[in-house]
């Protein structure tokens, strides 16, 4: 009798195995753990799990966009419109869509890279971002922007001049690329940001890190992530001149993160394309793959998965063979674009929808806001702890010092001291943040991520709960 | 000053560049000039495109189910509660799956595998239908049934004792199946279907396919389509069976593609886990992928992208790959979930909703018992047409003689002699049908596949066309 299994851990895509993804690591893992034995009535320090680890914002309490509820609602379902009385910009709205939708359904397939209608609006939204055209050709929308992400980073796998592909990542990053290139295969060579200069990109680490790799890899692929996640920095635009140099001159492929675009708090956000556009020739003519996502921003319809990408000025060949490739999976969810119709026009003064958007948008910006400069200022008060200033984003990504006391407790039980750290947070507090280690960091430095749009007095408590965590902290570990 | 593109048709990855896929191909794409040709005032001997390649039902003219939609509104919008009359077993339905949606918003981020709730009624409808446990565990709903099939199969890129992995597919299959290998970099190899035994799998087919596949590769999964697409054949138990024996036998993993499990028009559906489980040891303990999607079935929802794998009996590391794989994209559309949830668990006698449900029901299953017989019986009256029974599916799949002269005429342009045939026939009637190439076929014997769900009087103005085409194409190519 046989009892080997016919896939095993041994015959398995060995990437898999690789993949980690700390957003939803072992420390999650003992929060759901912990949720479930307090229900069970387990005492505990706290009463409460508060989840930090994920910007996922309707689970943090921000509240979804009536506009966006009521499209959605009456573009499954146009018969309401006979029962019930929607706003006419609702109403016309819907009719656009659907107007481009096979016999008016949204249960048919778009094109793949989505509704005809839905991509010439983002195109006027870029236009309108960059003031430089856009083309409806060069969109493609997704199931979120992880699936458009990871589309244009397989086009990147091949080996180039004998030399396997290497993908420059921020340190630190979001995990998702990391995690995307082990599945991928890909090696990933990282520069890291400068934390003394507000996260900025130097020039210099940016060619330090490309020299080493350059050894035995072929640097084909430059990840920004502008506003930083976990850092929350939004980049100047002499820096983001002097990446697209930098890119220009080792002609490496820029992939500018964009999705924190509509999460800004007090500087300005500048696109990499516009950037590119206003630097001229020979820089106007550079390749160029921008994303942008409903889950995060005002919308924040994360789980109901849209994103796009805009690829300009890709080699016909290129881009049909991407779209070739996007046709095979058929096309992302047609409510999904639907959200990102309404995300890249929403309601305008005048229009009956707009008073009320205004004022959800208004609330939502505060709560960002406020959130932003209560743990700016908390976290630069707790010795130990230093924050660089939040431009935007919806986290908090603070340095702190681990006692060495901590540190050797951390190596004996295996663990990183920012995992250690962030774990004894979760069993005295209730409060789950992400250490710095699955974000990577300098090493010898400690952070953790922490979203930060909490409503305002969960997002106190949590504050007060870290500080009085920490004090203790020193205390057991001097 | 560079020229170059980063990104060439040499340096990107040389899988994309070969991914062909006739669902969307070139004859679909005449098909999309024409219709803008039309609108232009071109005169043509049609007045209007019939689209019939690709499994659409919505754009054929199949209405969305109002359940379906009612929970999608209502679940996006709850406060329409407040203004609108759902019926109750609707308010029910959606109470039940916000209480599963952090802060109930279907815009917070489901678990990676899909809510609990979801996966949990998805267990007990698998379950009703196998007369088999089944866990919410085993559970992982995608965006569509593509994307965890293609999932499962990156788990077997992997060379096994130094060869490389091969996927068993059929032929005549559904070229996403090749297409989704041809990005992966994995050999496919092919087993024909019996065209002179109801599109049956014959074991010695299956076995010449492993014996000569296995020369040079490491066979590891067999993929298998029921009921058929493009064939339309449901599986018969004894044959199934056989299946399954080859499968231990050679100790291959077993991917049933059952996406059209609820398109059945006369013969009962089996699913593999059932027999699987009632052959007893030692095949009840195999390993198995089995998927389902609301794009198809009576939802036919393919624009809103739900499906799941159940994955039975994986080794525990390999699930774990699995999973932690699948969350880096976080999860699937809740909405789209949601739409499952009602496929899963609809109406029931008694409750309000029901009488609509099974009026509608009705209809859908009606359109598709009368395409299937209209179809048959036409294309068995064809002169040089055959098709075997359609026993479920939306799909036809004929064989056509193309007399020599009309293969010589293909051959000019450099075209098979089957897309010569369907070019011709888009041409001259304006339906617009795949050719056989493109799912594959035997050599030397060609078809087309139709989708059959039209209206009837559209379905019958095309059965009308393609009969008169094909006595004209006769005449010019005799």
């Amino acid at each position: 009798m046989k009892l080997d299994k016919c896939l095993t851990s041994d015959s398995i895509n060995q990437n898999l195995l690789n993949i980690q993804y700390a957003v939803r690591g072992p420390i999650v893992q003992r929060a759901l753990q912990i949720e479930r034995e307090l229900e069970k009535g387990v005492k505990k320090p706290f009463d409460r799990v508060i989840r930090a680890n994920i910007g996922d914002s309707h689970a943090l309490g921000i509240k979804p966009i009536t506009f966006i509820r009521q499209v959605l609602a009456l573009a499954a379902c146009p018969q309401l419109a006979k029962t019930t009385d929607f706003p006419e910009d609702v109403r016309q709205r819907v009719r656009e869509i659907l107007e481009d939708c096979p016999l008016g359904s949204v249960g048919a397939y778009s094109p793949p890279a989505g509704l005809r209608v839905i991509r010439s609006r983002i195109a006027q939204y870029l236009q309108k971002r960059d003031g430089v055209p856009a083309s409806p050709d060069d969109i493609y929308l997704g199931s979120g922007a992880s699936d458009v992400i990871k589309a244009v980073l397989n086009m990147f796998v091949k080996e180039v001049d004998g030399k396997p592909p290497a993908v420059m990542l921020p340190i630190p990053q979001y995990p998702m690329f990391s995690s995307m290139l082990t599945e991928l295969g890909m090696r990933r060579t990282d520069y890291y940001l400068d934390e003394e200069h507000d996260w900025a990109l130097s020039v210099e680490e940016l060619e330090r890190c490309w020299r080493e790799a350059s050894v035995d890899t072929h640097v084909r692929v430059l990840v920004v992530i502008n506003p930083g996640n976990p850092t929350g920095q939004v980049l100047t635009r002499r820096n983001i001149e002097q990446i697209i140099k930098f890119a220009y001159d080792h002609n490496i492929f820029l992939m500018p993160d964009e999705v924190y675009q509509e999460n800004v708090v007090c500087k300005p956000f500048l696109s990499f394309k516009k950037v590119m556009h206003e630097m001229g020739a020979p820089y106007s003519s550079m390749e160029l793959a921008s994303f942008m996502s409903c889950s995060k921003g005002w919308a924040a319809e994360s789980g109901l998965r849209s994103g796009f990408v805009e690829l300009v000025r890709l080699e016909p060949k290129v881009a049909a063979a991407f779209s070739t490739a996007r046709g095979v999976m058929q096309c992302p969810s047609v409510l999904g674009q639907c959200i990102m119709d309404c995300v890249v026009k929403p309601p305008s003064p005048g229009e009956p929808s707009y008073e009320q958007f205004a004022k959800e948008l208004r609330d939502i910006h505060q709560v960002l806001a406020e959130g932003t400069e209560l743990a700016y200022n908390t976290f630069n008060s707790i010795p130990g702890y230093s924050c660089n200033p939040i431009d935007g984003s919806m986290y908090a990504y603070p340095r702190i010092e681990i006692p060495v006391r901590a540190q050797a407790a951390a190596a004996e039980l295996g663990m990183a001291p920012d995992e250690f750290y962030c774990l004894r947070l979760l069993e005295e507090t209730g409060v789950c943040v992400v250490a710095g280690t699955g974000f990577d960091q300098l090493p010898g430095t400690f952070h953790f991520r922490t979203t930060i749009v909490h409503p305002r007095e969960e997002l106190q408590h949590m504050m007060d709960s870290i500080r009085r965590f920490h004090m203790d902290f020193l205390k057991t570990y001097p």
